[in-house]
């Protein structure tokens, strides 16, 4: 199987991400059909062409014709939706996804799923502050990472599919990462500057600053808007990986805060200097 | 005295902020002269028409032919420069600053100046990545705060002079703050938010996450390249309201960590709630 028009491609779940799919995947002339929970967000998408088919329902016809499955849900609603429906499948679908965190799910689905069907994690690492399929935008993968997050029980074959979606949807960089790997690096570069940006909008009654933030306080606290229901669920599902990435960060912020106290000037100035020059290497 | 075209303003230092002064104030038309020690800054404002006339020395005449002058200088070198050559400055002459820190040295100026002089403190937050006076804009000032930090010593007449050339460089917002408050303030909203940003990329060899970091890291660390003499000098300047400032978001984030630790998602929720409403002020 390869990635082409002929396939009847099924998106579960009609959220920014998966709209954004939807949206990018149908443009490009392939076909595509959805089911959401959300009757509204069905209907969204079919007036707005970003869908050809669609239901509110466990829709039985929908579900066994397609050959790629994209879901595009909360995790812990994805991992009931495959053990409750997986009958349905089709012999021979690949199955994939767009969850933020890996080694929690891929190993458990793995293992679950019906032997004749194939899971492959995909990561899209593309979002905004706001949500729902009315929201929808496949401009936000332009910049954007898609990983593709494949295990040892994974064939060429549907890691191939997995990659022609990202380029497919105009990713800038595609790439490949195990899981434990994966949830290290997003522990790290998204989930930890989450609870950064959180921390600088609670830690201090700031609505009298509003008037003195520039630049630096509003670039750090951009993301500090959330949905609190599917980052919760996300920091809990990545909690070790998170768990570790808040202390290294700790133990270095509070190392910078003992050269200060102590009035190292030199040892402040050469971690100002390594962190210009790691940064530096972004811009290139 | 009111700021007029009439008078000679004497611009020290020709950095990125001096420099920026001196093109935005010149544009409109006003007199500017400047001094710097380095004199291929003076002879590069010269022929970039940013002043009238510039020296490397201390100018005597210069000095003393100047209405109202505005020093753009490390904090220290401009403590001692004020002590040096106070005795050159006319009398009547209004002097004012740029410096990011305030306690710590309007005091210190005020007491020591010759009492025929006024200093009154101004902090334009403005900056950028990069500095000298090569790098000079005035559009830097466009979206930003600017601050007078007045003392009970000040005059009515040089607390509206000092607002009136922020107003001239065309700053988005123009308040006034004591010392004491500025600098918890400054503390909070930009030097925190720096040593955030430098501990972010000094507490991880990142160099490998370059390829996998989406805007949330980007956002974060784009202020972590930075002067490190100019900042450690502001760090220290500023040290206990700094500490402070630390203190409270450490204990913030240590409280985040133990509520991810124990798994008590409703007061994560909570706390994601909370900062999306505080942050959701911003973007009015």
């Amino acid at each position: 199987m390869k990635l082409d028009k002929n396939l009847n491609i099924l998106i579960v779940g009609l959220g920014l991400i998966g709209g954004s799919y939807a949206m990018g995947l149908h443009k490009k002339g392939y076909k595509i059909s959805a089911i959401d929970v959300n009757e509204n967000s069905v209907k969204y998408a079919l007036s707005h062409n970003m869908i050809d088919s669609g239901s509110a329902e466990i829709d039985e016809s929908l579900i066994s014709s397609a050959d790629l499955i994209i879901f595009a849900l909360y995790p812990h609603i994805f991992l009931d939706w495959i053990k409750q429906n997986q009958h349905l499948f089709k012999s021979g679908a690949v199955i994939t996804d767009v969850t933020g965190v890996k080694s929690c799910i891929v190993y458990e689905i793995q293992g679950d799923l019906r032997k004749d069907v194939e899971f492959i994690a995909a990561h899209p690492m593309a979002g905004k502050e706001v949500y729902g399929v009315e929201n929808a935008d496949d401009s936000i993968f332009k910049e954007a990472n898609y990983i593709v997050v494949p295990t040892d029980s994974n064939t060429f074959n549907a890691i191939e599919i997995c990659k022609a979606i990202g380029e497919t949807l105009g990713f800038a960089r595609i790439s490949s990462l195990p899981p434990k790997a994966h949830d290290e690096m997003i522990g790290f570069v998204s989930q930890l500057t989450h609870c950064i940006a959180i921390c600088l909008m609670t830690c201090s009654k700031s609505e009298h600053l509003v008037d003195y933030t520039g630049d630096s306080f509003r670039d750090l606290t951009r993301i500090a808007r959330i949905n609190e229901n599917m980052w919760s669920e996300l920091f809990l599902l990545n909690k070790d990986a998170l768990l570790m990435q808040m202390e290294i960060f700790m133990s270095e912020f509070n190392e910078f805060y003992e050269l200060l106290k102590n009035e190292d000037t030199e040892k402040m100035k050469e971690k100002m200097k390594q962190s210009t020059a790691r940064r530096a290497l972004f811009d290139k």
